[in-house]
This record gives C-alpha cells, sequence and structure tokens, in this order.
C-alpha cells in the first residue's frame, strides 16, 4: 500500500470513530487515529461533545507519556487552535511529540483556525485534504453554520398532493402516515432547535419532542423555539418539554438565527406551520426542504405554504431533489434550494 | 406441457398480437391464434381497429377453406355475439367449423356479448378465463367503458411541489422540463379525446395536438372538447386541429361524458385547467390521475386544484399511487382514487 492510501485507510477509520459522537450539539463530530513508525494503530479517539476531550486528546490520552513521540496523527478536522473549554489540540499534538499530521478539512471557525499553520511552525510535517469530500459530506451542516454564522436551516412540511397542509375546517392531523411521522421524530431528534410559530402551537398544542413508535423520548431532544408575538397558553404542551422552551418575536428571521446560533445552536428543524414556513421560504433562508407528500387531495384554502414573493414563473424557487423517498403510503422528497439564496438579491 | 399450460402459451401470445392493434378507438385490441389438432400453430390475427376484421376472423382469413374445422381457437376477448359493421364473430367461427373456442376475459358490452354462450349452444366446447388477468389489465379502460357507459377519464396537471398550476401574474409556461411534456404528448396520442376548460383556451390557446419532440404531429390524435359556456376567438390554435373540435357547456359533466361514450371515446385525457379539473375530481369522475410535479415552489394563489368539496380531513380524497417516475428533473405522480366514487354517496 503507498503511503497516500494507507493515510486514505486511516481517514476512513477516523471518520468512522466520530459516527460514534452526538450528531447534534455546537461541536462537530471528529475522529482521530494516532499511527506508528510502520504504520500500526497507536491508539483511537472520537469527541463526544462539548465540554469533553477533542479527538486527538482523547486518543493521545490512551497512550502512555512518550509513546506518541515521532507518531503520525490523523483526523477528520483540522486540529483546533482555540483555548476553549479545552486547551488547543495544537498544542496538545506538539506536547506530545508527534511527529505528522494528515487531517481531511481545514476547520473554517474564525477562532478556532490557524492549528495548522501552528503545528507547521514548530517544525511537524502537516497534509491537509486527504478524503476531504467525505469528510465535507460528513460535517456538511456543522461546517455550513460555522461558515454563515447561522445554524443549517431545514423546513419540513407535510401536504397533500395539491399542496394542502389541512383541510377546510383546519383538521390536519393524519395527513400522513405512521411512516412518515416516525422519520420526522427521527429528523427532529438530530437536530438542535426545532421552531414553530405561535399559529402552530395555538392551533395543534405540539409537545414538539422526538418520540419513538411507541412514544417514548428518543435521546436527543431538540430546543423548542416559538416564533410569533401571541401569547400561549400556560397549559401548553411544549411548556413541559424536556428542554426549556426558547421564545422570539419572529420579525426578523435573520436576528433569530443568529441569537439560536450564538447559543450553540447548528441544525434548525422548522416545522411551520405554513406562515412560518412561507416567511423562512420568503427570506431565502432555507437549506433543506422535507416534504411529505401524502397520497391524497384536498382543495380548499388550507395551503402548506402561502405567499413567498414570487409573482411570475421567471422568479419561481428551483429546487435540486436530494432524493425521493416512500415512506408507507407516502413520499418523502428532499430538496436544496437550486442557487443557495440568489433570489434575495436577484433584480425584479 | 398440459393442455392447460399449452393455452396458457397461446393465449400470451394471442395476448403479443393484440397489442399491435391501435390503443385508442371505440373498439378492444384482440388478439387470436388457431390451434390444430396436435397443438400447432395455424393461424394468428388481431384487429386493427374499427371498421376492419376482428381478430378471430383476420386468423381464419389466412386459412384455406376447411383447414380450421376441428380447430381450437385462442382469443383473448370472448367472441362477440354482434353484428356491426362486420358480422358476429360467433358466426365466423362457426361457419369454419371450429371445435373448442378458449378466451380470457368475457365481453361486457350489451350488444356484443353472449358469442360464448352461441357457441356453445351450436355444440363448441367453450372454456373461458384463460390468463384473464393479464387480459383483464391489457384492456383495463376499454373494459371499463363498456362496463360504464363513459370514457375511462385520466386527469393531468402539472403543479410545483406546494401545489401550485401558474405564478401570481398567470404565466405557467415551463413549470415542468421537456421530458415531462413530452411524456404529456405521448400520452395524449394514446387517448381518444382531450378535454380543456374555456379558461385554458383563451389564457393559453394550446393547439392540443400530439406531438413528438420536434412538434412534428404523433400518429394518434385525440379529438378536442373544450367545455364552457364563453365562445373562443375565431383564430384559436385549437381550431386548426388536425381532428375537428367537439364543444359543450360543461354544466354535467357526467352527460358531457355519456355523450362522448356514443360518439367513441373510450379514453378521455382531461388537461385542465384547474376550474376543470377540479370540478372533476368533485364529481367523483377522476379514474387516473397524472400528477407531474417540478422541483420548485411558487406560493400564491395560482392553484392546481381548485376547491373539491372537501371540509374535513375525514372527507379527503384518497389515492392509491400506482408509480412514481423521475422524468428529467420533475415527477410523475400516477395514482387512482382508493375507493373509487365512493365519496360521492359518503354521508357528510
Ligand atoms: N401540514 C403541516 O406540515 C403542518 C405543520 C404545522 C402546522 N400545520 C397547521 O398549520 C396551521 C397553523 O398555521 P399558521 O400558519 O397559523 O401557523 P404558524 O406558521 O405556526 O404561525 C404563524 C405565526 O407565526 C408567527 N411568526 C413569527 N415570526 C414570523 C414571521 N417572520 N413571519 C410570519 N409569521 C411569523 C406569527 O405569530 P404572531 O401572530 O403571534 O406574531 C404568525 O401569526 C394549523 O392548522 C396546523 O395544524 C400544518
Ligand atoms: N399546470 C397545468 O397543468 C395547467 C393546465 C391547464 C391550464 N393551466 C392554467 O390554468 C389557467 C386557466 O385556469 P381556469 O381554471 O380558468 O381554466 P379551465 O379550467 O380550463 O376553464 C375553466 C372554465 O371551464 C368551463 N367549464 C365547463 N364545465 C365546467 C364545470 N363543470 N365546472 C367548472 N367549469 C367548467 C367554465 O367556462 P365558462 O366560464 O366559459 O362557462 C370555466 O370558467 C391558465 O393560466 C392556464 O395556463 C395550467
Amino acid at each position: 500500500m503507498t503511503q497516500d492510501a494507507a493515510y486514505e485507510r486511516s481517514m476512513r477509520r477516523a471518520l468512522d470513530l466520530a459516527g460514534n459522537g452526538p450528531a447534534t450539539g455546537v461541536n462537530p463530530r471528529v475522529g482521530c487515529v494516532i499511527l506508528g513508525a510502520d504504520g500500526e494503530t497507536l491508539a483511537e479517539g472520537w469527541h463526544r461533545g462539548a465540554g469533553t476531550s477533542h479527538a486527538e486528546v482523547d486518543a493521545l490520552a490512551k497512550l502512555p507519556a512518550g509513546a506518541a513521540r515521532g507518531a503520525t496523527a490523523v483526523v477528520t478536522l483540522e486540529p483546533c487552535n482555540h483555548t476553549g473549554r479545552t486547551g488547543p489540540c495544537s498544542v496538545a499534538l506538539l506536547d506530545a511529540g508527534i511527529g505528522r499530521v494528515v487531517y481531511a478539512v481545514a476547520d473554517p471557525g474564525e477562532h478556532s483556525s490557524g492549528g495548522a499553520e501552528r503545528l507547521r511552525a514548530a517544525g511537524v510535517a502537516v497534509q491537509g485534504g486527504v478524503l476531504a469530500e467525505e469528510a465535507t459530506v460528513f460535517l456538511a451542516d456543522w461546517l455550513f453554520a460555522a461558515g454563515l454564522g447561522r445554524p443549517f436551516v431545514t423546513v419540513k412540511w407535510a401536504s397533500s398532493l395539491d399542496g394542502r397542509a389541512a383541510a377546510a375546517d383546519g383538521t390536519s392531523q393524519w395527513i400522513t402516515g405512521p411512516e412518515a411521522r416516525q422519520d420526522v421524530h427521527r429528523r427532529r431528534a438530530q437536530a438542535d432547535a426545532i421552531l414553530v410559530g405561535t399559529g402552530t402551537v395555538l392551533a395543534d398544542d405540539p409537545a414538539l419532542t422526538a418520540r419513538d413508535a411507541d412514544g417514548a423520548l428518543l435521546a436527543g431532544q431538540p430546543v423548542p423555539v416559538i416564533l410569533g408575538t401571541r401569547p400561549i397558553p400556560a397549559g401548553s404542551a411544549v411548556l413541559a418539554h424536556p428542554q426549556v422552551p426558547l421564545f422570539f418575536d419572529g420579525g426578523d428571521i435573520g436576528s433569530v438565527l443568529r441569537a439560536l446560533h450564538e447559543r450553540g445552536i447548528r441544525r434548525a428543524f422548522v416545522e411551520g406551520g405554513p406562515t412560518l414556513a412561507s416567511a423562512f421560504v420568503a427570506a431565502g433562508l432555507v437549506d433543506e426542504y422535507l416534504i411529505y407528500l401524502a397520497p391524497t387531495l384536498i382543495g380548499g384554502g388550507r395551503l402548506a405554504l402561502g405567499d413567498i414573493g414570487v409573482s411570475s414563473v421567471a422568479e419561481q424557487r428551483r429546487l435540486a431533489i436530494d432524493h425521493i423517498d416512500r415512506l408507507g403510503e407516502d413520499i418523502l422528497v428532499v430538496a436544496r434550494p437550486r442557487e443557495r439564496n440568489d433570489h434575495v438579491h436577484r433584480n425584479h
């Protein structure tokens, strides 16, 4: 095996290790493998979430003092250069006497980047970009949030094939079947926050928890965020959520997202209703769409999406479909905006 | 091979032969194989459309006089007992001295059924139901029209993922891509009539012809049928259609369909617009839905489907999805009503 192939193999292992970490939270999932002089694995580590050791430190901690001297650290993200709740990884690697660092993607963080530079300056051989594509896909929403200073925004809705979210009398329960609803709960559990408008809270009194098919709470529970100016009743189910709900008036969605980002929220799951979803689409602040289509027709005026500021077909919001799934009898369309946010700057 | 397996094999061949006939028109596609005493094929035939020989007669005509005496006729549809533009097939088979008739599905026609009975009465061995399921699927819309006294109705629309057929200013061209539009033209060519409301004629001035990708006319051209009370301009493109257009006020869709059936129309393709499509859905007169979904969002008030008389989710029109295709970037959902027309009789 060539040296490059050996690093790629170890990087693949490091990505697997990274996957052991929590999908949600402010910190990225990172894995690390320490290789000896003959390419043998000396230690492995991964990051278990904010406040715990970074992957490099986790791996080094498994070795006796001096054992990493001259070794190679293969790590999925550029070692950080930032003293937060833990010290910079670049320093930990230098202290351990690591001779070479191989990483996949650069750290885009304003405060945390610069690790590669610091290591190089200290004489360590540093090589970036190994399996960069896989690692970028793996860290997509975290990298995205780190670059934009706001969470990655998923907007979800469920509608009939003719785009209705509810019938004329407002009844909307059970448009989609159990498989689709379970899919929503699984995805809720992977988000840091779940956003709804006051309209939905007042109409449906949702619990906004992530639950399994039996109604038991899943391990991850996103923070419920309620947007709107109307007060919600003291007995609202969301007030009993395991995470303390956040409230915003929602007048400026961009500033709501920045505030959520500052609180460590990297993945926001917008569950509607139609008014709030339309506001996100109109503002060009949607990164991913989950459109659950039930095989039914409803007609009438209760639309899943209202006005989104499009007045001619030339202005329509084109999406790129990632994939289409069948969930029981329902259809799930996963899509992204075709040109991210370009319409916001378009001349009308 | 057992006798039954041999008949099934010949029936499969007869179904293939039937497929040579035209998909449109008042008559069913029928195929026939004449078998000799040792099961060898003596002759094959199929029906080429109204006014031409039926399949049995087509096959018999290929044999010298007397050659079919005692032979077995394997035919996809019960031989007719009706003198129309051609004589009854039951009589032709008797005259040829056929000893046994094997068929797949019974003729449901009011005037044409009774062939099996007549043959049996004359001493011919008759066996129905061979490959009945395949043949029923093959003849589905013809059998359906014959049983109900109205054409099989396909309603098609194209919309954005949020159910809009046009943008606020009415622009609707190019919501779907070229593959989806070509698919519509192919399906138009397989229909006997194409129905639109005056709203669509006045807004879009469509030609309503079935064309290939280069704009050349396809072999089959459905009769254009315009529903509504408003006059259409003398220069309307549809008036130059190769088939003479029909006009109805459309106030009673059921009687329009019966009138079309009387004119030999067995497959009606309803192309909209939204008002007419909604009227068909509300009346429970849709047998098949073709919903073309473009990967785009439009919002606003130009809906692909308007009010369909549903006021609560309990009354929604559930569909059964036959299949989902990707056509270029678009999605085609082919679906049927889950319980045909049951909602029409439902108590509210
Ligand atoms: N099918 C689905 O996927 C789905 C999902 C959720 C809900 N629903 C249905 O949707 C219905 C509720 O609809 P809805 O549209 O009233 O609910 P909504 O979108 O949850 O709430 C609308 C409210 O959100 C607040 N808001 C905060 N920021 C906003 C902004 N930037 N732009 C616009 N509004 C903002 C406003 O509240 P204030 O007026 O208080 O300021 C507004 O009235 C219910 O029938 C529910 O069952 C369906
Ligand atoms: N995306 C698509 O798939 C698609 C397809 C076609 C059209 N379109 C768009 O749809 C728009 C036209 O919409 P539209 O709804 O006005 O068109 P429409 O449905 O073609 O026409 C409506 C008219 O149909 C007549 N009609 C006859 N029988 C009827 C019945 N039983 N119930 C109701 N109406 C009946 C009425 O005409 P009178 O008033 O004359 O009596 C009515 O005004 C255009 O912008 C066009 O581009 C989109």
